[in-house]
C-alpha cells in the first residue's frame, strides 16, 4: 500500500492538523514508458504553504483531493522506462508520499555514492539552486561587499551566506534564537549573526554592517525587510525570494514602508524563482559538489521520520524549529 | 530689493501658510567670479516637499531660515564672469526668490529663441529629464509592451508617456478626472486614461491593459502602486520615480503590500533619482527638443504668477489643480 498526504481544504493562516489526511492507496501498475519510484525522503519548504492558496503564482496550485506537492529523491523499483532502470536514484516531484509512478518527466537521476540522498533535495537540490542562482545572479555580489541574508540558517540561506564568503563579501545573517546565531558564526562562518527575536534588529543591523548593505537576500519580508531597507547603499540589490512572515497571514500582507530607500539609494527589488534556471542546475550543482567536497560549504539536513508526521515537520518550517534543510524521511 | 520665501519651520504632513515667510532682503553685490541672476521663473515640484524633511535622503534638507530651494530660469544683468555674460539667460538652483548670486556652479545657459523659458525648468529640465531618463534607462521599454505611468498629467508623467508612443509602446495613463484623462487622450496621444477619482482602479486596469503591464513608471505609491503590480508581466520593470501620495503623510508611508508580486512575475522596482544622469543631460534635451520641433511631443506649462503666490501655488502640486507643468513666474 501507498500512504500518501492528500490536501482535504484550503488552509486560511497556518494549516491545522486536518488540512491534510493521511490515506493509504495501492501502489499502482506501471505502464510502458514509465516507471515505479518508491520515495525515500520528501522535502519540505515554506513554498509548500503557498501552493496551497487557490491564487495565480509561479506554480499551479495544489488541488484539493491531490496528494500534496513535494520535492523527493528516491529509487525506482520498477521500470518500463529505459532512461530510468530499475535501481536508479533519482529526484522528482514525487509528492507526500510513499510510491509515485512517473512518465520520468522532470526527474533527473541522482548518484548516493557522490552525497547523502536528503542532500540532493537540498544543497544539491531546490533550495541550493535558489540560493546559487538568487545570489549570483540576481544579487550580484562583489568582493567586498556586504551581504545580508534573513532566515540565514534555513536550507537556502545558510547557502546563500556561504555562497557570498566564498565570492569574498562580509556577510551577516538574521536568524532567529542564539543556537541558530552561533551555528551562521561557529560552523558556516558567517562574519556576524543578527538574533530578530532580541528585538533590537536595526541597532544590531547598523552595529554589524557599518559600511551598509550592498546585497540583500530576502527570505522572509515583514519588519526584517523594512528594518534592512534603511541600511542599504547606493544602488543595493535586494533579492526577493521569499517572505515567511507573512505566509500564513489571514490580513493583507504587510508591504515594505521603507520601501522608498529604493529611491533615495538607486536600489532595485527584483523577485526570482528558481525554476526559472532549469537549464543551468547541472553545472550549478558539478560547482556546489567541488565547494563541498573541499569544505568550503556545508550541507546540514534535518530530519524527520515517518510520512505520518507530515503535519509535524510542516509547521517546523514556521515555528523555526529546525536548522538547515527539512526532510522528511519515509523509507521505513 | 528681493523677495525670498524662507523656510520658518519643519512641515507635519501638508505645509501650512506658515511654513514658509516672505521676506525682502537687499539685493547682494558681486564679487570676481560671480553674476546677478534675475530670476524669471520657478519650478515647482513635488519633491520640494521631501527636501523640508530633516532626514538622510539623496539631497540635503533644505535648513530652517535659508530660502525654499527650487530650481529656476532667469537671465544675467551683471557679470563678473566669462562665461555667463550679461544678457545670459540660464536654468540652476536659484531658489525661491526674485535675484540670486552664484559663482556660476551648476548653472548651465539656455536659448529663449528656441524654446519658452518655462520649458527650461519643463520639459527640457528637471521633469523632462526625469522622464527621459527615468523611462529609458530604468524601464527599459521595448516596441510593443503595455507602459503605464501615474500622475500622468503632470509634468513627468506626461514625457514618460510621450516617449513611450515615441518608442512604439502602449500607453496607458493614470490620472485624476476626466479632464486630465481627455487631455492625455485627446492631446497627448495616449492609448488609453484612467481616472482613479472614480474608484474602479482595478476593472480599469484590466479593461485597458489586456496583455497586462510591462513597465509601470510609477510617481504617486500608495492604492495606486498597489493596483499595477497585480497587472504586471513576467519581467516587469517598476520605475519608482516618486510617491506624491505619500509625501504628506503624517503616519507611515504605505508600502506596497502586493509586492510579491514581484516575486511570482520575476519582476523589479528600481529607484532612480535625475541627478546621476547630469552628464547626458545635453544629448538627452537635444532629443528631446527635436521631438519637440516635429510636434513629437508637447509640452505644457502652468503658470501661475508673482512670488507671494508661492505657498498657494505649491499646494495645487497636491490637490492636482493644474495641468502639466507648474512653474511660478517671479518677473514684473
Amino acid at each position: 500500500m501507498n500512504k500518501q498526504q492528500i490536501l482535504t481544504k484550503r488552509p486560511v493562516g497556518l494549516p491545522d492538523a486536518t488540512t491534510w489526511d493521511l490515506q493509504e492507496k495501492p501502489i499502482p501498475q506501471i505502464s510502458d514508458g514509465e516507471v515505479l519510484i518508491k520515495i525515500h525522503y520528501i522535502s519540505l519548504d515554506p513554498a509548500m504553504r503557498g501552493w496551497m492558496n487557490d491564487v495565480k503564482s509561479y506554480i499551479e496550485p495544489v488541488q484539493v483531493g491531490d496528494v500534496m506537492r513535494a520535492g523527493t529523491v528516491g529509487e525506482v523499483i520498477e521500470s518500463k522506462n529505459d532512461k530510468l532502470p530499475k535501481g536508479t536514484f533519482c529526484s522528482g516531484w514525487g509528492g507526500v508520499q510513499q510510491y509515485v509512478v512517473t512518465n520520468g518527466k522532470g526527474w533527473y537521476s541522482v548518484d548516493p555514492k557522490l552525497a547523502p540522498l536528503p542532500m540532493y533535495i537540498g544543497t544539491l537540490g531546490m533550495p541550493g539552486m535558489t540560493a546559487y542562482f538568487g545570489l549570483l545572479e540576481v544579487g550580484q555580489p562583489k568582493a567586498g561587499e556586504t551581504v545580508v541574508v534573513s532566515g540565514a540558517a534555513g536550507a537556502v540561506g545558510s547557502i546563500v551566506g556561504q555562497i557570498a564568503k566564498i565570492k569574498g563579501c562580509k556577510v551577516i545573517g538574521i536568524a532567529g534564537g542564539k543556537d541558530k546565531c552561533d551555528y551562521l558564526i561557529n560552523e558556516l562562518g558567517f562574519d556576524a549573526a543578527i538574533d530578530y527575536k532580541e528585538g533590537n534588529l536595526n541597532t544590531e543591523l547598523k552595529q554589524k554592517c557599518p559600511n551598509g548593505v550592498d546585497v540583500y537576500f530576502d527570505n522572509v519580508g515583514g519588519v526584517i525587510l523594512d528594518a534592512v531597507l534603511t541600511k542599504i547603499n547606493m544602488k543595493a540589490r535586494i533579492v526577493i525570494c521569499g517572505a515567511i512572515s507573512q505566509y500564513n497571514n489571514t490580513t493583507a500582507i504587510k508591504g515594505p514602508s521603507n520601501y522608498l530607500s529604493l529611491l533615495v539609494n538607486r536600489a532595485k527589488m527584483e523577485g526570482m524563482v528558481v525554476l526559472d534556471y532549469a537549464s543551468k542546475y547541472g553545472e550549478a550543482a558539478v560547482e556546489m559538489a567541488g565547494w563541498l567536497q573541499t569544505g568550503k560549504l556545508k550541507s546540514k539536513e534535518h530530519v524527520v521520520d515517518g510520512i505520518e508526521n507530515f503535519y509535524d515537520a510542516f509547521l517546523k518550517l514556521f515555528s523555526g524549529d529546525k536548522l538547515g534543510k527539512l526532510v522528511l524521511k519515509v523509507l521505513d
